[in-house]
């Protein structure tokens, strides 16, 4: 098959004239640079580029390619990120108004469809004992099968389930078992493999949630994989029946109706996708189809070779889930690098500053434990080396100055909390749609505990919220906020170190202020 | 102030190493070509590149000369096209289950978002009088401010009206008056003007909404800007108060509450937005800043010199609408060029055809009566020539045949209808989200009289609905549907000559399908 991007190539190079969007007729003096040569590929749905809200052609066989790929059973491309691939499955599998099993470390945007759709959400906690045998700061770790049975047994009702694996440190879940039992349960999983696209390609990393029988999945093409910013994958997977009887949803004997789902992509998705989006993500698949596993294969061997090297600097330290726990296999992802500093004594913001403002390497994140960076298959040996000298040079600074420890540090201060607010159980007093939607008023951290959370408050990334709306503020998460703003983290959802609750008439009630009632 | 642009390009000349998405990691070999140019700009929000959903920093400074160009109160940038802009100023105006007055010709955006909220839709049809006078087919006009008067006595409870303007073929409504009537009934008005980013910036064209006093202006920026496709505006105005009273709504004195438009703008887009689309617009705001009256005023004269030498051409028939009508002038678009076939002796498919088969120009859209051609700043000399030679080639053919008219034709067949079904008035027998929810089945185009749509039919471009859920199917429409099938137009929402309609019980009533329920 031809792709995308060479159809786009010669299209340009063809004497076809534009007299259609975009604006920029592909002149060349319609913009600087590189900016102008992207403008050459970009057009509209024009003779021969199909449509992506109607696929029939090239994107077509490029959404096939996905499936073949990924054993999926239909593939979409999206160019609202996951974003819209989230949105469209949540939407795609619920009412309004029903109760829906989320893991508490979801993304914003299921948080988002909750909202929407007026869900009441039960939520699943990640497990926390992940790292801290080994003196590690807790890591947000998988969603246990077990809990999802347990919840599943006291809220039979919930119309599906929702999980992030893996999470944004790596950590994936054991989908294959959620899937049983949700499908036991007649109900669709729906799993936000956003950081998992480089799933299923080579035996170093975990095995992809589509061929573990999730319905379905939505990845991120511009995390893990070399496709633009904004680019993702919605892969449907029609599976088997588990006993026999007709499925309860849908036609093709699926838990998810796609017609439904294709519904939604529409709505949620710009009726003008971009053609250099589509391409990039094309591109990517062409480079996993041709050679994904050797590239795979030479980032896995990089890294062990990293990692080797570093285990000498003590002071730094990498962190490596453990093989296995319980005598079954973690699901890990070797794209992250989870980099910590012994004993504390740099925070994850400090060692994030240094790595950027002296040595202009630029992480993903950072956290008041750690910092995280993503490796790719496009990662440079220069990239590599350039890290490994940075984290050897700041070993050294730390082991020359073992004596003086960095002043100012209240280490009683430090929690050991992960970025995305699933360590506490924090009571919902609402609903979140009852929440966002209720009045709602200014709050001091100091004035907050007990008050109820009237708007998400998050670090981003990763974009999980802290707290959510509905959830009653205790003493411990308004401390915790208090610290990542002493550690120079950017929280969102707090102004001048103020954050919305709903309004509150006396003690016993909630009072929804009158304007509010005309939205 | 730096441009975004040039900032990127600042950063990627730079020695900063990424550890974060994208996963392409700036690798020139992540890509070919063209492509591979563009991922040198592909970042992510990283220091000193701010954040889209709360911007601060470099998006903040550009946002603001958007808000300075076009005489906003404050103005976003979008990604993921008018489409998410139109939903979240839909959602910000209304709540679930509210009446809105909307335009008949709307984006289907705007139904989407009805569908979403569970509106009860009041449609304002557009005056079919333009062109009709000169022999032409009926071309969808102006909403008439008296419709929109005479709309909101009928139904005082409307939260907002939302209108198109331009339309797809140029016409501008009396955005101005339609404003003052929605504000004396202290509703909003939403102007979708995605056709119309370019306005305000000369005399030849027409004012911008935003100047006229709509509280909420959405602006395609790739449709008649040189930015990318998939890039768009979204303006928010703090108008007046219209009689010193309190405004109904939000705070700052505006009808539209701001934080909560914001709320919907971070739903419906990305939270990873792409920075070559952001440059893009930054782009062409540049463009407008320094030389917009220039540039548009060079496309004026072009259009003009066009006009005039194809005049004498008179199988060739060029629509330019009346300057005034009832004194009163008329606005009109002159990026749009709406070119017929005297007598009907070449469809507009036809004529598409020959353009596109014959001389390699691409039309933007072609309706049963004419073809629609963009033309903007960006076209190049070449381009305008190259149409004029075609068309005059054409004429000639058309001239020497002049006694065999197309054969096969059967012209009673023809339908003056445009290509946005708002020329009928059809009987809406269920609201929107009662219909797309309802069970559904198929029935062919020749049983169809009588039922009622369960799906919305489009032709895209333009992406108007023809029929819409809920709406009782006429045989007029379904006359139409055929004929637009044998023109060769392609239509959404029929497959293999069949359609989607509501389930029906008995003759009287509607039965909903058990398993639907569940969704």
């Amino acid at each position: 098959m031809e792709d995308l991007y060479k159809e786009l190539e010669k299209y340009r190079d063809s004497d076809y004239y534009p007299f259609h969007m975009p604006g920029h007729k592909r002149n060349p003096e319609a913009a600087d640079g590189a900016l102008a040569d992207c403008y050459g590929l970009d057009i509209t749905e024009i003779e021969g580029f199909d449509n992506l809200h109607q696929a029939e052609g090239i994107l077509q066989k490029e959404q096939r390619r996905v499936t073949r790929l990924y054993g999926s059973t239909q593939s979409y491309f999206l160019v609202n990120g996951s974003t819209c691939g989230i949105l469209s499955a949540v939407f795609a599998v619920t009412k309004d108004g029903d109760r829906i099993l989320m893991a508490r470390n979801c993304h914003k945007s299921v948080y988002h469809a909750v909202y929407l759709r007026k869900l009441a959400a039960v939520y699943l906690q990640p497990d926390w004992n992940m790292g801290k045998e080994e003196g590690w700061p807790a890591i947000a770790g998988r969603i246990l099968p077990e809990a999802v049975e347990d919840a599943l047994k006291k809220h039979p009702d919930c119309a599906a389930v929702v999980i992030t694996s893996p999470t944004y440190e790596g950590v994936a879940s054991d989908v294959g078992k959620i899937a049983l039992i949700a499908h036991a349960h007649k109900i669709p999983l729906i799993v936000d493999e956003a950081h998992g696209a480089h799933f299923g390609f080579h035996e170093a990393f975990p095995c992809s949630s589509v061929r573990l029988g999730a319905d379905l999945v939505i990845h991120s093409t511009h995390k893990t994989l070399p496709a633009m910013t904004q680019t993702a994958l919605l892969h449907w997977n029609q599976n088997e029946k588990q006993d026999g009887s007709e499925a309860l949803w849908g036609r093709n004997g699926s838990l998810v109706d796609r017609k439904r789902l294709e519904r939604y992509l529409r709505i949620f998705q710009t009726s003008s996708p971009s053609y250099p989006l589509m391409a990039s993500i094309s591109n990517s698949m062409r480079l996993m189809e041709r050679e994904g596993w050797a590239a795979l294969d030479r980032l896995a061997r990089c890294r062990e070779a990293f990692l080797h090297r570093m285990r000498s600097c003590h002071y730094v330290r990498i962190w490596e889930a453990a093989r296995e726990e319980n005598g079954l296999p973690v699901g890990y992802d070797p794209c992250k690098l989870v980099i910590g500093i012994a004993n504390g004594r740099m925070t994850g913001q400090e060692l994030y500053d240094v790595l950027r403002e002296e040595y202009h390497l630029q992480m993903e994140m950072a956290t008041p434990d750690y910092v995280l960076a993503i490796v790719t298959m496009m990662d440079r040996q220069e990239g590599w080396n350039r890290l490994e000298e940075a984290l050897i040079q700041i070993h050294h600074r730390l082991a020359q100055n073992a004596a003086q420890a960095l002043e100012g540090r209240d280490n009683n201060k430090r929690y050991g909390c992960s970025v995305d607010g699933t360590m506490r159980e924090q009571e919902a007093a609402m609903t979140i749609a009852e929440a966002y939607d209720a009045a709602q008023e200014w709050s001091g951290l100091a004035e907050g505990k007990g008050r109820v959370a009237a708007e998400f408050i998050n670090l981003y990334p990763p974009g999980v919220p802290l707290a959510v709306p509905g959830e009653r503020l205790t003493e411990e998460f308004l401390g915790e906020l208090d610290y990542y703003g002493q550690c120079g983290l950017k929280i969102q959802g707090v102004e001048n170190g103020c954050i919305k609750v709903v309004r509150q008439r006396t003690a016993d009630g909630y009072e929804k202020e009158k304007d509010k009632d005309k939205h």
